[in-house]
């Protein structure tokens, strides 16, 4: 059903040497919706910070948490304002094969640039039910296959990439499994980013990967960038470290959704079940900010620590 | 929770002035599900022929036949392909107020230029409903009000537009009732888009229409350009008007959808509860089409009859 | 898709008996929520007072402002708890084929004894495209097809019904155009209810037919019975007339909502696009209830005259 | 918004006393809808064979390939045909708090008597988000929380528990970790039902579980009901264990899809990702049904090995 247009017309090369991808964060109004303004601002410091790509609705972006309308709407808005400085990956991944398959005909449809999906989580499946699942979307368009067995139970083994690789359409693998798996695949020329901000430098110098899909680049796009395209660089990898391991001491995104409330750019609203850290870690952001410098981080109030009462917790919206 | 961006800047004043805007035809793969090149063509043609603007999912495309994913997306596809060449005004209106106001909302965010709304048709309600109605979505972006009787059961009557015109959102009116009505509007600085092609021509050029929102346009898009655009024509108009009674023999877009599937520019597909014209009207159109110049009419294929074999019904998709 | 336990087994001609049946009204919480407790107290006040089944979601219950999964949840609530009391008809038509037929489809597996159908509203469609239409849900349960012009435009004219009463699962017709069409269906052996509360003693005692499906019976369910049941009485009927023309004096159910609401039955809470009638008509209500008399009406509060402010109207649920 | 009508008073207790519980299939017709003349005869064997309930839409049931709608359905059907005879346990939970309150409030609303939450799978949360998500569904009514890592990639730790048993609708935990945890929580006065067929012998007889929430009770009802009420018995446990590691050899419900299509009860449809055991596994389901006896099982055909070519697996539905 893909349109022929030529704003559709991105091939999974022009995927393949993005080197710093951005899994955005989704902010919301006090009632739940989103809020499309501070989204926005969100995207444009990934602009100007250096940022390739955007993942939208992502886990980071919770997409877990999106009615599917929801979900292509904000695809469709961040193409039409943004789709020009920036590759837009459309999170059109599902457990189901249905909602995948839905999901990336309407993302494309709208123009996303790519689509990453994951394998079926929490229904799980075998290895050949992986394999039907994946090549029921990768006919649409780029795609970048999405491996994280601490949210989905269930490890893809490189058998799997290596058998739909054989579409052209595979752009590559976003990988949490750790830098041995990276080196396995940059070694079969398959297309690797990190999916661990803290080893994505190694990863990147030292084991063939193309680049990250990040999360600390929604704090600190710059840095990121630096750390991606300037070369080896420990020293900035080093100072980063104590802020990512900060950002994953709970699951992920509740550290980002946390900070980027209290660097004022969002409004501190979390959607359940998602609740902010608790005060002690709050605190512990300030001076990590402190530590980094302010001008890294986006956004140009002064960070501060808020109060439990600060924030808005929304469960129907 | 509009956005910002340029890219929605669109005022009402930039949609007071268009003046050919075609109520676009949504063509189906014979599964049902949306030909979205098919759909492109449509709408390129639209943008060389000279239209100014196409309403996406109106009566005439099926929006109410269309889930408000469906919806939504081809709006977004709509303004990502061709958003800077044509203004794209999505129908997001609905009989309830609750779905008006959540596809307003999303049609903004994936960019559309304008809404068009409908009064509550079927379940109807008070003049005071109807203000409150209106009023919920005229906020979030310019506006055409939409009265065709005929299909609602209920007429907007003067007093509700006149309210409603205080909201410098309000673009205009698609008025059905008849060139009484437009006059009355036009005198009192409202614009008016005609929404009947068989009097659109004096809607224009003696009552002071702004211009006409057409059906006969997704036909013969250069002859409703040339009606609209280059001055009285009642030779011309009084060539286009026995397409015009063909096209509402049955209610629209059933003459459409025929017309198109037999001038080979979109598959004889038909979501029910539209069935094709019988075969007698499908010989007529061949006829209209040889009176008026297979070279006005979209696509380049001989016109043909189609057999009732060759129509493809779809009533799950 | 119809299961066959013995729950699901009602035929037509056990709705064909069926001589009061409310279309009953949902009431809400004051988010616009469904009030289950409210809606279980009306419901089973029609139980006590002799109704013989109910609509559930239809235009009087606002099935046109609910989603379809609420729509669905509330014909399957009503068949768990009240199925072995009452009929329950549920208002799965839709003017998308698609949608009425997925939405029948879930009606009956959720146990409702019968469907009733309206054609194509809004949209419309040709004879033979109502017939398809129709043919689409027959096959599924025993139905009842809805006329009311006035709502959708377009008659459905007696070679349609004809056309379509050759499926043994066509229960009859629930018709408002008035008790000459009453008179032609009853004596070409179609079941005939009144759609029209201040025509149905006519049409039950003089002109064939077998009920109403009524409005005003959501007030006073005993003296509804007691028209319906009870053999001619042209003086309950004056007493109930003025009652009806204020019912309707906006279109339904802005009138029966007000006047629940007054009688303390349900919340003052509106969905959008309807509000409660001015003052002027609350204060005419209040009358009509002491010239009835309180003691028929539904309810043991006293009925009382609601300010502006009382009222909840709810545009996002 | 829960009903107070008698037939939604199901106690938290009714529940506790649950002893076999089926997580049962949804079978498919061709086209991929519920085949719900097949789901009756299950759930009639279930009821016959002396289960005491059953989980609607489990993952066994596939519920992570249903859309709501669908889901809802199913549990006010399964409620309507079965609701005197067997608990409707409906799983209701997500991993977004919102779809957990809406799909639990409208199940309710239908009538299941209780509910099974997980915790937020995939997208994950701090044990504070867990507890807040629980606690936003367990005011509605009976609830059963269940634990199964290997699915969600999180642990529910066991103050988890302790915390949300303090509401009163608590009725249990279905737990997969083990019988050391089942020991915990028995000794604590929280009901268990194991997860795991091939532990719930030991979890029942040595370790204080009161039943077991089963897939293998989809195949062999009467001997699953016979090792959870009639005593201790090691034989029949040992005679079943090869079949339970048979089904679980690839993730469930793929072992039970090929089972019951095999046994003739269910027709060979799979929605992806699911797809069949492979041929020896098939052969290997036909030589355990003689070792345990073909009585034993459900339905009446003969076991049979179906070819590649038996099997339809649908993707879009």
């Amino acid at each position: 059903m893909r349109s022929f247009e030529v704003k559709n017309r991105t091939s999974a090369d022009d995927i393949k040497s993005l080197r710093l991808v951005t899994a955005i964060k989704t902010p919301y109004l006090p009632d739940g919706r989103f809020d499309l303004e501070a989204y926005d601002a969100l995207v444009n410091r990934q602009i100007e910070n250096g940022a390739d790509g955007v993942i939208v609705g992502g886990t980071t972006g919770e997409g877990q948490l999106m009615s599917w309308d929801e979900h292509i709407m904000l695809i469709g808005h961040t193409v039409n304002c943004f789709g020009g400085s920036i590759k837009v990956i459309g999170n059109t991944g599902s457990n189901s094969t249905r909602e995948a398959i839905h999901a990336s005909e309407q993302g494309f449809a709208v123009g996303m640039h790519a689509a990453l999906h994951i394998n079926p989580y929490y229904g799980k499946t075998s290895i050949e039910g992986m394999i039907s699942h994946f090549n029921c979307v990768l006919s649409m368009g780029p795609t970048i296959i999405y491996n994280v067995p601490p949210r989905t139970g269930q490890d893809i083994p490189p058998r799997v990439i290596q058998t739909v690789a054989q579409n052209a359409n595979l752009a590559g693998v976003k990988e949490c499994v750790g830098n041995d798996r990276v080196v396995q695949y940059t070694r079969e020329g398959i297309v690797v980013w990190s999916g661990n901000d803290d080893q994505c430098h190694d990863a990147r110098w030292n084991h063939g990967a193309t680049g990250v899909i990040s999360v600390t680049s929604n704090l600190v796009p710059g840095l990121m960038r630096e750390l991606m395209f300037e070369g080896k660089n420990s020293s900035l990898n080093a100072k980063l470290l104590p802020l990512m391991d900060w950002l994953f001491s709970e699951p992920n995104p509740i550290g980002l959704n946390t900070a980027l409330a209290q660097l004022g750019v969002v409004r501190p609203v979390f959607r359940l079940p998602y609740v902010p850290l608790p005060k002690a870690k709050r605190e512990e952001f300030v001076n990590l900010v402190k530590q980094i410098g302010r001008e890294h981080f986006v956004g140009v109030k002064d960070v501060q620590v808020l109060e439990d009462d600060d924030f808005i917790l929304v469960s129907r919206y």
